[in-house]
C-alpha cells in the first residue's frame, strides 16, 4: 500500500488523491503542514531534498517527487494513461504546460492569496504577471476544449486531474472563469466523474504519523 | 523523419536537438525566431496554440508541443529512457522539476537578460524572485549530483538532458555556478557523451521553409 505525503489544502497533492480515488487505491495518508514548515524538517528533506509535497512512498524508503511524475506512475497501465505512444506524449505535453504555465501562476496565486496570511502584500510585485500568464493558459485550455471535451485521447485521464488541481480554484487565486465558457463546462464533466472527491475529502485510511 | 521547429537559441529548442543527435535521428530542422514574432503568426499558432518552439511534427499535420514531453516521445525505447517503471517516474520527475523549478527561473532569467534587448530593466520586479528560486534549483541539483553521477538509472538519460539546457547557459542569467562544484562535473559529463553537440550547432538536415 502507498504511502502519501499531502497537504489538504494543496492542489499538488490533491491530484494524487484524486487519481487514487477514481482507481479505487487503497493508500495511508500523511498530512505535512508546508505553512508550519513541516516539509522543511530534517526527516521529511531525507525523504524529498527539494521539501515539497505531494510526495510518494513507491518502495520501501524509496520517494517520488512532483505530482505529474506520480499520477504518471499510479496510473500506468489504467484507464487514466493513454496507451497510444502519440497520445501518451500528449498526455506528457499538457502535464507539463500545467506545471510551466498555469502551477507558476494560478496555484501561486491561489497558494499567496489564499492559503498565506498577508500573501497579497508579500507578493504584490508578482500579481500583474499571475495575471497575465495564468489567463493566456487559461486562453490555450479554452480553445482546445472548445473542441475536446477532454484533454488527451478523448476521454478522462491524468493530464484532465493534472489541469484541472488549480483550475477548479483559480477564483481563489482571484482569477475570473466566467470567460472561460469551455473550461467551465470541462470543469463539471471532470466531477462528474464516477468516484470524483473534492479537494477537501480525505480518505478512511488515514492516519497521521 | 521528423520536422523540428526550434530556435537556435532556446534552450527548450536545444534539448531536443541535443537528443536527436545523440540518437542519430535524422530531421528537417525549422527555425523558428520567436523574438522576431514568428510564433505569433496564425500559420505557427494552427500548429501549436500556445506560441512555443520547440514543436515536433510527429505525424502529418500531428504536432507535439512542450520540449520534454518531446523527450519523452522520440526517446522511447532507446537508451536515453529508463525502463524500470520506477526509474521512468523518477526521470518525470526530475523532468517536472526542471520545468516548474529550474526554468521558470534560471530559464527566463537567461531569456531575458541575454537575448531580450532592454529585457534587464523591463523584468526588474522579477530579478531577486528568480535569482532566489534559481539557487534553491541548484541546490537541489547539487546535492543529488554529490551522490549520482547523472540524475536517474545511474547513466545519462533525457533527465540530464533536460536539466543540462538551461544550467550550462546560467550564467547568462546572473547566476554563479563556482559553489555548485557537483552541478558542474556532471556538466562536464554530459559534454563528454558520445555525438554530443553543442547549443550553436546545426545539423546537416537543415531545411529552411
Amino acid at each position: 500500500m502507498y504511502t502519501l505525503y499531502s497537504m489538504q489544502s494543496s492542489g499538488n497533492s490533491y491530484k494524487v488523491r484524486l487519481a487514487l480515488a477514481v482507481l479505487k487505491a487503497p493508500y495511508r495518508l500523511v498530512e505535512v503542514d508546508i505553512l508550519q514548515g513541516e516539509s522543511r524538517t530534517p526527516e521529511f528533506l531525507a525523504k524529498n531534498p527539494n521539501g515539497r509535497v505531494p510526495l510518494l512512498e513507491v518502495a520501501p524508503d524509496r520517494y517520488l517527487a512532483e505530482s505529474n511524475a506520480i499520477l504518471w506512475y499510479v496510473a500506468r497501465g489504467t484507464e487514466l494513461a493513454p496507451e497510444d505512444p502519440i497520445e501518451r506524449a500528449e498526455a506528457l505535453q499538457w502535464m507539463f504546460f500545467e506545471q510551466n504555465s498555469l502551477e507558476p501562476n494560478i496555484g501561486t496565486a491561489y497558494f499567496w492569496l489564499s492559503l498565506v496570511k498577508g500573501g497579497r502584500d508579500l507578493q504584490e510585485h508578482s500579481l500583474d504577471d499571475w495575471m497575465e500568464n495564468g489567463n493566456r493558459a487559461l486562453r490555450v485550455m479554452n480553445a482546445h476544449l472548445t473542441k475536446h471535451d477532454f484533454f488527451v485521447a478523448g476521454r478522462f485521464t491524468i493530464a484532465d486531474i493534472a489541469l484541472y488541481a488549480y483550475t477548479h480554484v483559480a477564483h481563489l487565486g482571484d482569477f475570473d472563469l466566467s470567460p472561460y465558457t469551455a473550461v467551465r463546462h470541462w470543469l463539471a464533466r471532470v466531477e462528474s466523474q464516477p468516484d470524483y472527491v473534492a479537494m477537501d475529502w480525505q480518505p478512511q485510511t488515514i492516519a497521521a504519523e
